[in-house]
């Protein structure tokens, strides 16, 4: 993936001794807070939230008991009024959630990996938990080998890591961990946001998905390399590539190419990437493979022109850009740039030859994605099949109630013969 | 799946050489056709048509030219203006579609599965031409090891079933096959739909799907007693099966079931169906592996809603009920029957166990069917994660310009601990 924001510069990780600590069991009596309207999301919003009740003073972070207008228990929650999301919805059992509730959440979303998708048979990287997903919002935690990742995306979070850690540590054998705050998160939910690491976390490590080998670096901010979310739609790539020349134009660190030139048997696999960390990376995944990767520094939009120009196809393009939208106000900009990317990729595959194009923005939900594709595929002069489309793999379950944490879109598209020139005019 | 429509009683089909055998070459000139707003579907209903132009008469089947109100040419279609979709767009090429335009669309229908997908490494039972999705709009062909069984949905198709099967038929090597026109199909499109069969069809044979084995039955209309659009997801229903109980409430002939209890491993399978002959069938199948499936004769709603009394729980529940929404004026009461199907199924789940739910109703979209299933979730009382979104296998494509045709939703979903009583109303 290319054109990802660049991570800030920090400050070196603190130490293990000065991780947040507090306990995960509630003090008991809790604050009360009331919420105006009664709804199944784990987000409360401020403009939800009808005030504090009774004599207790309830801080940012703290465990509080949920209730309506008239006072009736709708569960617990953590508490921020800084933030816009000002309550996090944790538990709507009539006790209230102490160290017994948190192992068993914990429980059930290692359970999740380890016995009902039995990860450990393909990887030892994988998505533990998955904030809203596994019912513990503002908390996401990936596996590496011996190393927790963790990010945190509320206060409530942040300020319970410790114990949280040492019971996943418990259960999945793991010695090291580390904890990024995004600034984004920090700033909205107004806390420090200070990175945390064990003292011993190494700076970089290899994974194995699927028997292909991956370098992790935890050396930079949240990004280590590698994301998880596509493992499946790596492993179904392969069946695609054999003896075909395969295009990965936003490749981030050559996930989709290994796939296709080691398991996939690919003739011939074309990376391109622009940011330079992500192509030293995908070169050094490719050593760690022992295959040589062709990895080329560029911009997906020009290159693929340029190939446009050049009269270049592809039997198989792969397209997995970074999120083109970010927030709402880059709804449109974005969706012109899936567009636009789209087009040129459809262009250069051969007829009868596949298209794996992936949208991880939320704010393009999938039947807008398709529509997108669908103008794209006319503007383009192709016919085109959808034979699939897939999402995240399992490890990165949706909560029912928070459907929108559904984020990837992944489009499997045959693209057929070219048509004559355009009858109709294409629209967005 | 129950509750299907019951198969009408047809004559016995007629012999091979009365098979419709008009030519796959046109008649040029062809008769012109101009319609009032041109766009990208396949279907151009009677509202949309201007009328016929120039000299040649249009007769009901034949191959005609397309253009727009100001004659210029938009592509060619069969037409038959006794029916709503009174044109099917065949081709947008410049030149009139002949022998070579039917073995070349021939052709990438046989490629996709052959080649791109592999299929026979995994079965000798797939579609092979799926309407609209290959660009055949009319067209339906599911190759049964070496018999063709085809549906057709357009008069201009059944005037040329004999050339096409011979194409397919060389290709394929198939020995046999059979052609049916749906009831509903015949009327609307004016024409007698008489079944047609090669003359040594046999009355059923077996086919082998990732090991397991299938009857399959020719004598009924257009039941063969197996569908091949859910094969990935019998195939992945075994990954959760392991030392579990599993029931299928709407079991059909058998597929999910004995996924789960041969590839599975289940501990315990219970099948069951509304259908006496697929009850059968299903049995039959069973002794096909030399297994025993336990295949209850009953109503799902029922048999479930007595489980639920017992207190009786399962480590998998499976929901692919027949098609509940088959029109428009249906729309309400089949969604109130998915509601209350998948209340009862949610209920029935072990905490932490899978419920596989199903919708092949094109009336309902992905969207509203997670929606749905977000509701019944509230009703049943149960946190419910969403693991994964799939649809039909890839030998069903869907073309970006017909999406409407991605008819199969199938919701994996984790079924969570039991809430405490609702605090909220639920609605559909």
């Amino acid at each position: 993936m290319s054109n990802q924001p660049r991570p800030r510069t920090r400050t070196a990780p603190v130490a293990a001794q000065t991780i947040p600590d507090r306990s995960l069991d509630p003090d008991v009596p809790l604050p009360v807070v009331a919420i105006r309207t009664p709804g199944m999301h784990p987000f409360i919003f401020r403009k939800m939230i009808d005030g504090v009740r009774g004599p207790l003073v309830a801080n940012p972070g703290d465990l509080v008991q949920i209730v309506d207008r008239d006072g009736r228990p709708l569960g617990y929650g953590l508490w921020n009024p800084r933030s816009q999301i000002s309550l996090r919805l944790l538990s709507r059992a009539p006790e209230a959630p102490g160290t017994e509730f948190w192992v068993r959440r914990i429980d059930e979303a290692v359970s999740l990996r380890l016995n009902t998708l039995g990860l450990e048979q393909e990887t030892n990287a994988y998505r533990v938990v998955h904030a809203e997903g596994d019912g513990l919002s503002g908390l996401i935690v990936d596996r590496y080998d011996d190393v927790l990742s963790v990010e945190i995306n509320s206060l409530g979070m942040y300020q319970r890591i410790g114990p949280i850690l040492e019971l996943f540590a418990g259960r999945l054998g793991t010695k090291h961990f580390r904890v990024h705050v995004a600034e984004r998160v920090a700033l909205q939910e107004d806390f420090s946001g200070r990175p945390l690491a064990s003292p011993q976390l190494p700076p970089r490590i290899t994974v194995s998905e699927h028997g292909i080998r991956y370098r992790i670096h935890f050396a930079e901010a949240h990004k280590t390399g590698f994301f998880c979310d596509q493992r499946d739609n790596r492993r179904d790539l392969a069946k695609f590539c054999n003896d075909r020349t395969v295009l990965d134009a936003c490749c981030y660190t050559g996930g989709f190419g290994l796939n296709a030139l080691i398991r996939g048997k690919a003739r011939e696999v074309t990376c391109i990437d622009l940011d330079e960390k992500a192509v030293a990376l995908a070169k050094e995944n490719g050593n760690a493979n022992s295959v040589r990767l062709d990895v080329v520094h560029a911009d997906a939009f020009g290159y693929m022109r340029q190939m446009g120009q050049n009269e270049r196809t592809y039997g198989v393009v792969v397209l997995d850009p970074p999120k083109l939208i970010l927030d709402r106000d880059d709804v449109a900009p974005g969706k012109r740039k899936y567009f636009d990317l789209n087009v040129m990729g459809m262009k250069l595959v051969e007829p009868g030859g596949l298209l794996l194009t992936c949208s991880c923005s939320g704010l393009l939900d999938a039947p807008e994605f398709l529509s997108l594709l669908r103008a794209a595929a006319r503007k383009a002069n192709r016919s085109v099949q959808l034979l699939a489309m897939t999402g995240a793999s399992a490890d990165h379950p949706v909560a029912l109630d928070a459907p929108e944490s559904s984020y990837l879109k992944v489009a499997w598209l045959r693209i057929g013969e070219r048509l004559p020139d355009e009858f109709f005019e294409p629209g967005v």
